[in-house]
């Protein structure tokens, strides 16, 4: 079969697993995900061995040392890969819910309940652990899933993806409800991209360029996961001791994440004070720093920033400041250079407060706390599946519930409409 | 400018709109819907003048009657338009509804709080009393719109698009967040389905080639509302009376929308006495029947029916009618021809019911009622944008809080992440 053929045939596959998949117990689905964990740990000889080869291919196609230490697993690493399974089988189970309930005058009664979304389309980079987790939440969730991961990680994401297929037969499930598409050819994405009748939902998790690149071929709705450049806007009225705190947090506790502090403006009223200690504090841990020129005032090594700054997500211990001179130059230069991702205020000013969590147009706005709190399971979720920065189904962490639909289930007894 | 500049320099300036309006009171968005019904009121005498203009043109290019008749305004349209408009600004507020709210161990208070989803794309056909309640809706919802109605009422829409945006600016909102493409070029639709950076959602008013197209051609998610292949399964036990009165409702009292039956299964074991009732009183009101072998023994004047017609949406005094061995064979013929839109079982067996209602996958399953109560009125959501057959974001009657997203808004004393 053809590239095209093959990722056709098992987006079908897919596609007709889904129905038996969501008609499944929660006991099965749950079964099915400790099973899995315990044949990861089982068979972690033959995982490490499928991993070994894909590092040696990697090493010899010249990957970056970062790259192919993310692309090994160890011991450790299967277990916690396989710890994992286990958590998110614990976890309550979002299909049936009841999510509203009313009566119309007419007698009907109207439910609307929670179902699994189908099938959905995870495509992913390096990280053979992403091939557990995803499939997890999905079929946690009710859904049958179709992984693209890399290619320099075939060998390690089709062992594991077959652990699951093999837990899910036992459990009672579908097996096709887990597929993998094992290529390396460029052209099995451009296919999977145009099975909108197959696929219900792309789910990309990787760098920008991926999900812009994704977004750009795909017929099949995407939920996007792009930049966060994170603000953290401390107010003339803040309390300076907490502010820094926030601030270093936020920039500096894990710099190459999402919710990761690029941008921190001041107000000019207190900038002196507050940026006299929080900039050398910075600059003490490793940040680089880039300045308005009034930031440069107030500091030595503060390089100019550029335009180019203010919309860079660094990712790494780089920041830019800005003095401003009121709340309102505050929330317009976040929503003009933010990406709407999430974004603080620390402020003891009730007024500035609520104007602030109102008006920042993001999926996450914060007062007095760091930003690093976007995430799935600081939000209770208990896993996440990413954090969206698209408005429509999803918005910020996306945890079980974001992976499912509803229908409306209507019981009455005889009425017609008049 | 060219068509392409102008669509473009329209959706920047929706854009551009969208956040002031989304700050806008629910007392200003709602005086601006009552003001503008009170101007079209006033300005009838210009509507009608413009929509003149409108069917005199549609006269001479050959307009089918039907057509005609739908472009065409009265007094008592305008009365009726008008109405919407006050009916609209009389139903609660979706925006600013705190959807769920929790505290974390942290202390961290988390708040999942509704807001605009932005800017709304309307593409419709001839119907000119579109252009107000859609606009009506977005601007409940706190989003700026973007319309683009048939060409063929170019005159009348953009007469009530500038009451719209007029009343807009007398409430103190931006006048920009009403905009009527208004172009017969074709090229300008294309156009607008590439706005993805100014646009949030795209929502298609019209027929399945308009929407498909749309689809196809769209970079911006579109809100699909596809056929209505409906079916009603009679089962073995249900009341043949009550089955009788509800299959007739569902096929007869408005066939041509969407929540119509078009297939009616009937399990054999009732299908003589069923059938043989049912049957004539269906013809006696006009419906053509097709049937199954089984269906045409039991009954005169039945054409034979093809595989195309249990795939067909009539929209006409038209029925499909099969006889079924089992419940199973009911659920599987609806989940194989059906189009996920509403679906009906008579019964008066529980488990055949909750079997029903769980195992059909469709936005609205019934049990003992007629499918014609798919509605956002008829399920109490005051208004309605449409029916969406889409899985993602909105799935079956679309109301006023469908045209919303949320952020998380939280609340924090200084938290920060270990």
């Amino acid at each position: 079969m053809s590239v095209r053929e093959d990722v056709i045939a098992l987006c079908q596959a897919a596609r007709a697993a889904a129905r038996p998949l969501a008609m499944a117990s929660t006991d099965a689905r749950n079964r099915c995900l400790r099973d899995a964990a315990t044949r990861l740990r089982a068979e972690q000889a033959s995982l490490l061995e499928a991993n070994r080869c894909d590092v040696t291919r990697g090493r010899a196609a010249g990957l970056s040392s970062a790259l192919l230490d993310r692309l090994t697993l160890t011991e450790a690493r299967i277990d916690a890969i396989a710890t994992g399974l286990e958590e998110v089988a614990a976890l309550p189970d979002p299909i049936g819910e009841t999510i509203a309930r009313w009566r119309r005058p007419n007698g009907l009664e109207i439910a609307q309940v929670r179902i699994p979304l189908g099938v959905v389309g995870i495509i992913y980079e390096s990280r053979p652990n992403v091939t557990a987790d995803a499939a997890a939440l999905c079929l946690k969730a009710g859904n049958a899933v179709v992984l693209k991961g890399g290619s320099e990680a075939l060998a390690t994401n089709s062992a594991i993806a077959a652990v699951l297929a093999e837990a899910a037969a036992v459990a009672g499930l579908p097996a096709a409800a887990v597929q993998l598409i094992a290529t390396a050819d460029r052209e099995a994405v451009q296919v999977l991209l145009r099975q909108r009748q197959y696929i219900d939902v792309i789910v990309p998790r990787g760098g920008e360029s991926l999900i812009r690149a994704i977004t750009e071929s795909s017929s099949i709705p995407v939920i996007q996961h792009y930049a966060g450049i994170c603000h953290t806007y401390v107010d003339e009225h803040a309390d300076l001791g907490m502010a820094e705190r926030i601030c270093f947090n936020a920039k500096v506790q894990r710099p190459g994440v999402c919710n990761a502090m690029e941008n921190m403006l001041v107000h000019a009223r207190i900038a002196a004070p507050f940026l006299g200690a929080m900039l050398p504090a910075l600059q003490a841990a490793g940040v680089e720093l880039r300045g308005c020129e009034r930031t440069r005032a107030l500091a030595a090594d503060v390089r100019a920033a550029t335009e180019a700054d203010w919309r860079t997500e660094y990712l790494d211990l780089i920041l830019a400041v800005k003095v401003v001179d009121s709340l309102d130059d505050a929330i317009t230069f976040i929503n003009t250079y933010g990406t709407g991702h999430s974004d603080a205020i620390v402020t003891e000013h009730y007024g500035h407060a609520q104007r602030f969590l109102a008006e920042v147009d993001s999926a996450a706005v914060y007062v007095n706390a760091s930003t690093r709190f976007t995430d799935g399971y600081e939000f209770g979720f208990g896993a996440e599946v990413g954090i969206s920065t698209n408005r429509l189904h999803a918005r910020g962490p996306m945890g079980l519930r974001e992976l499912t639909t509803y229908k409306y289930v209507v019981s009455g007894n005889g009425q017609i409409r008049a």
